[in-house]
């Protein structure tokens, strides 16, 4: 199955009195990863949204292995775990590159919606992102 | 069963583009919930870190049933799921207070750990704060 | 000059691996003193903005004095340090209440706008809005 | 003058319900600024505050000029403003790539301290440290 690996540095702003990074903010790294997901096929959320199709998140999930520190380098590996035709969920694993450890894995699940969240059919909507996306599942 | 009722007011830095709050947010508003829910059985969760005593967050979800806007009073109702003697889960629900209608609802698990993260058994180490988390399973 | 405090309790994300609240955070508490001014003038941000105002930053700074640490009550006592027909500043304290420490002091300037960011005269455009800040800076 | 530039793409999580960039991100990107600064120098803040040097942040400003928007690439120009013995001052553009426009400048100023936020003459205490980033000053 496809996968794609975005790399971020852990900043300052992410780490929390324990000394590690905020539970909080895996999950801000998994909107990076799916980010590059889209872009690595060649379109971009951003224009998604611009075509009046929103992914807004119904659901999210994260189990912390380990923690990652200020200024590691993150990859986080982010696929596609289904596809309907109105909405689909990715799946991430957030790896610390120096060993090559699983810090988290986590998922969220978007429905397609317009701009005022009304739900699409993306098969109908634009059937070639759907294929696209479709396409990601079977690689 | 014991539930703690914390309000909040939506900050304009926690929306998004999309006009509403960010999902991670919510998952910040979970750990204000727990934060008061120890505050109102008397002891501080500040207090358990300064007696050596950690709650890292081990696995988190969260479903978004609607959106919560700027300005929004929101009510974090918060419970203890279950406890055992190495570690406990909290449920919350997300409440906007105008209609009471409920925004989101989600959990977070916790191992009871020292400062470096080793495992504890509370009911050993701090038997009288157990004894409190307990009741509040059977209340 | 009129002032209004408004109280939050720091919370567990806002702090880092220094184990005080990481520097940004006091300017999202500058964020929360202004809303809470307007709302103590009978009014609220988010209705002006629904009336096409924004109140946008062109500017920010912040002296920091003494440290907030996580789960300290802090007061945000805003000012209005001058206001012109085109634009604003406001003038904040950050003040742990236990010992009524100043921990930090900044200011906020802002222009009206439209919502597409046009300049507006707020005399003009809301002069019963224009007087009532104006107030602030005669009481 | 020395001055390093770094690249960021906008998250998502940082705009707000105006559908810009949430100001106080813009203070965020300046850490990053300076932190890849110094590991532009051969050194790394991490490692200076594992050697017991803290650089706490005593003032910051920012003058907002344009808005950054979701998946904007960000260049952070980061420079060294002055350098004393006890504390020193970052001088920050954003830079908008696509159109090299300048949409926020600021500075940070950090005193030297220990771990325990005692002051620490720089020059004293680690005199290839200083010296690195007074050359920084002359180049």
């Amino acid at each position: 199955m496809y996968a794609y690996d975005t790399k971020i540095r852990v900043r300052y702003s992410e780490t929390d009195k324990m000394g590690i990074v905020y539970y909080t903010n895996y999950l801000n790294w998994f909107e990076i990863g799916r980010t590059e997901f889209f872009r690595s096929l060649g379109m971009t959320y951003r224009s998604l949204e611009q075509q009046g199709i929103m992914l807004p998140v119904i659901e999210a999930g994260c189990k912390y292995i380990s923690s990652a520190l200020y200024d590691d380098i993150i990859i986080i590996r982010t696929r596609l775990e289904f596809l309907k035709k109105t909405r689909l969920r990715f799946y991430y694993e957030i790896i610390r590159e120096e060993d090559n450890k699983v810090l988290a894995i986590g998922f969220t699940e978007h429905p397609f919606t317009t701009l005022d969240k009304k739900p699409v059919n993306l098969q109908k909507a634009m059937p070639e992102v759907y294929n696209l996306l479709l396409n990601c599942l079977n690689n």
